[in-house]
């Protein structure tokens, strides 16, 4: 089998280095370029001891140079940077599957006010798909450009637009309360980020206006099938003392009707045949243990009589479902290979 | 000085280990009895080597003994097990401070609906005062059975009592979403708190019906002035991989005017010379670490005009402002001693 | 591929759900059968959500259910127990790969001191093969019983057996001081093994005497061709909080002439080929965070001119390399397989 | 009663902080002035939400300054950085109690050769006294400048120098294996640091020619009664997933005799009355838990006959007793209170 050649653009930070780990297994990707100014012409196993077998040199970032390698490029940039590179290479042909957030917003004065400037490519959000293969999939297989959602947007998306879709919770009083491990700061040499800063503390921060905000409102409002900005929602992250992992915790206003158990009907129904969701029994919930290193969303339900209100917790590992993974998935979409290809 | 005589009634446990640390060094509290089933007959500082100056021992727990040996008794025991020392203790004139949960429910009908067994006591109900320092000082002073809060209510009370009470939130939409600690357990030997089991993991639990439910809706009722039950909340714990600390973020609706500046200043008002609770500038959000070890209650406020929400974080250390901590802080009310005698 | 049907006895604890982990996705091996007497009668994946999707029941350890399912059985049971399934294993025809001591050691003298009791099968202990496949591969390949070595044993002995075997190094003089994470200790419902006993705590335990010791001296006596009990070591083992990895640190006396570089070297010409040893580079340290979820041992060397000693680290994940990673390495060799067959 | 006035140049590390939250609550001292480049200007309380009640601005370093308002400085300084303070601030009168390492080595040749640079202000060295109060009290009492010893050399030199004074254990074959908590590194915000590189994290470092290394010998020397440099150890030491603590695994060789019992007596006899030595009985092993936190070091002891080694671990939490809480017990000497005056 002639496997397809990839890069990595900005392989040197955490979802970069999750590319690396799942793409250099790849049964039918082969790794062509990985770029890093940092660590360019070191080999990627001189830098990172566990890929120590990987000869491959990291090369500086250049679309003349990466086209000429690679069939698809995977983008893990800082948001800005990334269209930046995306523009280039869709002209030259490379597929683009970009982890930044450069291309998720539909709305270009949305992407102003919560990145503070202004969209570096507006011209190619129409060719753009959300790359969140279990409601794209269709739209994934034919796409040249994938923006694959944020982290948080994808523990939050998954539980909330199927139940939202089949019209079980209502569209106002949604609240996500997500608690993020470290690694989904990215690997940021910042004091609020070293071991002892975060060790033995939990903290929330970005309460309103963080920049998955409107990604996630965008999103169920599509699944609601109502306008845009239709929905608002609170969304609160916290920082927490892990490596790897989201848990968030989602209080919706269930519908008359609507119980943990037709909550759970709903949601295999939705995801049935799906590899990458898993739906708990009513009354079970999400713990991130359970899906870390993996590319699972772990999904679970109750019901609060008393307030009315649906308790959704939703479990993801934010390197791989949350980024890496989620891309690796777009890719094997993209090339007519099974959707857990290289992810199992 | 004549030092008062303590004793500290299940001493084994991590919240009877935080009153050996604090009475240990008490200015004017002598601890004279210690009881633990497990370990009686063998010194404390055998036992825990952090204390392995004192050597007083262990001794089985009896009300007699203990009777003739302290003025003042702290119960760190399970619920039930803890309203069969108060009984005899307070029949014996010593004091009872009591850290378990059997007196501080009003209404023995939800302490049965919660704890799913009869009240063991109800008797002394009427004599039983909430341990909340800030709240109940002047009660605090002269009662002879203090039911301190759990760690989890004294966290979401303090903000949101104040709040209520001044009326700058509604009575309705109240969400405490929690995270706790490990030593929130206790020091129980159980699958679900080893270390691997609880590393790398994050997990809500019990997310309706939760013991702690109650105690926080009855104070909530208090201080807003309404009829007991006429406030139902969502209260979501979730444990975390730290060993310390309690973080509650809580949402509540904004009455018409409500921001986070008028609630910081709603808040500095009420907790205007208390020693124990921190009120950050408005935006400036809690966080564990600066908590920790110390008995001090840190609360910060945000404000999301796009759905009115004003979001509260608040942050303790679980076994000292949570538990042992204000437990000696109502002992020193109750000496006539300055609040934070002991504690600082 | 007809595949080949495997058995996990003592699926529950720690070991055991590594080897889930690992049998579960290979290429070439059935789980046809997993006991556990506190889950028979529940799916795997009721028991762990992480392989939800795994209907297999756990059942009673019975060797006759257990030889009518599998031809090879893995043990992951308790010394003592493990031999208890071995003998009528290996009577009705089944390979037997056993995680625990039993068979680890020649000498049943030792194995008494240690183990504080006599040996349950000594007649087995002929044929048995220490299960280290970059030093037995060729016994391995044709045993019918496999005593794979222990966590911290498969650290040590793996560099020090080389540089000893090359007379590198004396054989007097040597220590190892060993780092270990939790899982180390089993899924050991015991006080020392929770989570606030663990977090935040540095502790050595069992610093003369353990149990892994004798196993050490035993293969390091035939590594250098001295007569077994001439190598007498140090062994110091350290409880730390992670979850997975050894790091150990070994102090050798070098003899004339060797050096950081010398050393590499030897190692290097030893394991070539070797596809789960990793020698870094002189003066390069491992560090476990390079290999855990791996079957990889990372090795590095630095050379004290001051001194004379040769410090040796090297770094394993405990349950992995140190436990299932490598019962599955001996079974692709039992099997005839790529040594890294479903491990990577 | 008059306090002392004392300054914290460098507060904003790690040591500084813990400074600070020693000092701040010091009966006997007050604080008058902290620097901090990068704070200058703002409030210490506004810095560390933790002392928020302290309204001190941070101001610039300035030995003009600083001799204006404190009668005592304590150096949190980067070493070289910190002779330049010394110089002016002992030329006004002001006691300097430093925490760097300039002044701990005797010999500017060692110093050059291991900090890779000449020595800043090699004039002072002989008014500086070695700040460990167990073996120095009486000049420590008296001494102008005192070099606080590094957090590694104090939980290695409290046991070893005892065991050497006392002829227990040779003058050879001494090495210390350490095991450090990620604020020993200090508040430094580089890659190595940050959470996800530490967390999960074992792994050694420096493990030869490491700067903590030529304290140590020139100190076990002094013990011992050889002449310097008669003594040369390895010293391996370790960065850990933990905040605070240290601990030392010391292997010695035992002279005939010696016993861990043997040991024991002699530490106990060595050290009493001492506040801040705690020796376990024997067998029994350290653990940082018991002593992170608190001023105290803890010493255990155990032998093992098969190879005549003397087994000591030694914990101590690497701020309090490791630097801090060390310089707190030197001002309490030097002011002639009692030594755990604000320790305890």
């Amino acid at each position: 089998m002639t496997k397809t050649s990839v890069a990595i653009v900005g392989a040197s930070g955490y979802a970069g280095e999750e590319l690396l780990r799942l793409l250099l297994r790849h049964p039918a990707a082969e790794l062509t370029a990985a770029t890093s100014r940092q660590y360019a012409g070191q080999a990627v196993g001189a830098v990172f001891p566990r890929y120590r077998e990987c000869q491959l040199p990291f090369i500086n970032p250049d679309a003349e140079q990466i086209a000429g390698r690679a069939e698809v490029a995977f983008l893990a940039l800082p948001h800005g940077l990334a269209a930046e590179y995306a523009v280039p290479l869709l002209a030259r042909g490379v597929k683009v599957i970009d982890i930044s957030a450069d291309f998720r917003l539909r709305d270009t004065e949305v992407y102003a006010r919560y990145y503070k400037t202004s969209h570096p490519a507006p011209e190619l959000l129409s060719r753009a798909v959300y790359g969140l293969p279990e409601r794209y999939a269709d739209a994934i297989r034919t796409a040249d450009l994938i923006a694959c959602p944020g982290c948080y947007p994808t523990s939050v998306i998954l539980p909330v637009a199927a139940l939202l879709h089949a019209k079980l919770v209502e569209t106002t009083g949604i609240e996500a309360i997500s608690l993020s491990g470290v690694t989904g700061a990215g690997r940021k040499v910042d004091l609020p980020y070293l071991f002892p800063e975060c060790n033995e503390s939990i903290r929330p921060y970005a309460v309103t206006g963080h920049r998955h905000l409107p990604e996630i409102e965008q999103e169920l409002a599509v699944a609601a099938g109502v306008p845009a900005n239709a929905i608002v929602i609170n969304f609160v992250p916290h920082l927490l003392p892990v490596n790897r992992g989201i848990l968030s915790t989602i209080l919706l206003q269930a519908r008359p009707g609507t119980t943990a158990e037709t909550a759970v009907e709903c949601l295999r129904a939705a995801y049935d045949g799906k590899p990458f969701v898993r739906i708990l029994n009513p009354g079970e919930l999400a713990d991130t243990k359970h899906v870390t290193m993996t590319n699972m969303c772990e999904i679970g339900c109750a019901f609060d009589a008393r307030t009315g209100r649906l308790i959704v917790s939703s479990a993801i590992d934010n390197l791989t479902k949350g980024a890496s993974g989620q891309a690796v998935q777009c890719l094997n979409l993209s090339m007519g290979l099974p959707e857990d290809a290289g992810l199992n």
